[in-house]
């Protein structure tokens, strides 16, 4: 039986902003240039594409949107440390419902984050251990000198997702985690104290390799947010 | 224990026309605008948020960048179809690797959708059923056209995540399930068969409110692909 892998064409007619836009992340993916990398001046695109200086504008103006480019007046066009993925991608904002929103961000985080946990302490390498031990570490020092450590908190779930070697997750990861607008604050440190010993469990069944261990930890510790956010939804 | 909910704030400092931005946003909530909605004139969008013409502009053309509204020249400012959800907003362009990627993304939707399939089988109501049902009947009529049907076999796998009540996945999966530059096409109509029968198989599961059955038959499906993907990759 034979196989035939074709490339997605879309169907609607290009521009030449399309089609430069396109030649540009060719140009791009073959030099493999990576987040902070300068890219050639506008006047260089204008020759390397073969296409007028509005257009290359144009292009650089759609790819600064996406997050792929940013354009630093005066010092040039260099590559986003966004990786392409924009703001709210997921379309939170049109949701409304803070509250209803939250439980189902937990939802679809409590299907994904487990699995790959699992698979972040089989596949994980040395290094990407290092920086999970690192992650962990940078939350407990926040809670430490109480300040906020929610970015610390989205950094260790990002770095999980890393550790899995999936970059479509590792890219939803932050998505989901950051997206929603409410936090969850007691006035005692209880909340504090759970987040540091379930971060500290889930790393530890990463590092001693044990992916069922993995897998219930991180199931745990986002049900506790999860049940927070039911209760709300749910008594109104 | 005292539960204190917080919004998140942004910590940067606002510009104009982030405010702007922001107070347009929850103009369109608290109006509950819909997809194709019109909203007020720029002159009138003037008045309604109290800053000047060129920065109301500048706001709009933000939120279209974010597929949240869509500016028809000559006919006025309108509610996009999109809800929000930008081009490529999980960052695929930049993966480089297609079939990596088309692998990495079966590895998500796997760990997704089984599991919402079974809850759409337990939520789902009366008018989302027939849909399902007309979706399925539509991949169905273009194949039997003997066209190409990828953009109606979206359609279905986005009508099951409806159907599962979760609006964020609702946003996920036509983002995950369209985003993959690669499709699979067989010589013989062997594939086309199959997808005939297993999107058939979720759809009577899902109907006769069988969860468990709705989870087998989406992971089954979702794993011919996955399979292809994974030989591709591991026999280079």
């Amino acid at each position: 039986m034979e196989i035939i892998v074709t490339f997605q064409e879309n169907e609607e007619k290009k521009t030449l902003v399309d089609v430069t836009a396109d030649n540009l992340i060719e140009h791009i993916l073959n030099h493999n240039m990576q987040p902070g990398d300068k890219l050639p001046t506008e006047s260089e695109l204008t020759q390397l594409l073969g296409v007028g200086r509005s257009t290359v504008r144009e292009a650089v103006r759609r790819l600064a949107t996406r997050n792929i480019l940013e354009v630093h007046q005066g010092s040039g066009i260099f590559m986003s440390n966004k990786r392409g993925v924009p703001e709210d991608p997921l379309g939170v904002t049109l949701m409304g419902d803070d509250m209803q929103a939250a439980l189902q961000l937990s939802d679809v985080r409590l299907t994904l984050e487990p699995e790959f946990a699992a698979i972040a302490a089989m596949k994980a390498t040395k290094a990407q251990l290092t920086r999970l031990q690192e992650c962990c570490a940078l939350v407990e020092e926040c809670m430490q000198r109480g300040e906020n450590y929610r970015k610390a908190d989205i950094d260790f779930h990002c770095c999980v997702a890393e550790c899995s070697g999936n970059q479509i997750l590792e890219n939803i990861v932050p998505v989901i985690s950051s997206s929603i607008r409410i936090s969850i604050q007691k006035t005692d440190d209880a909340y504090r104290q759970y987040t540091f010993e379930e971060h500290r469990q889930i790393l530890a069944a990463i590092l001693r390799r044990d992916p069922i261990g993995a897998r219930y930890c991180m199931a745990a510790h986002l049900n506790r947010s999860r049940e927070f956010f039911a209760h709300q939804v749910m008594n109104k």
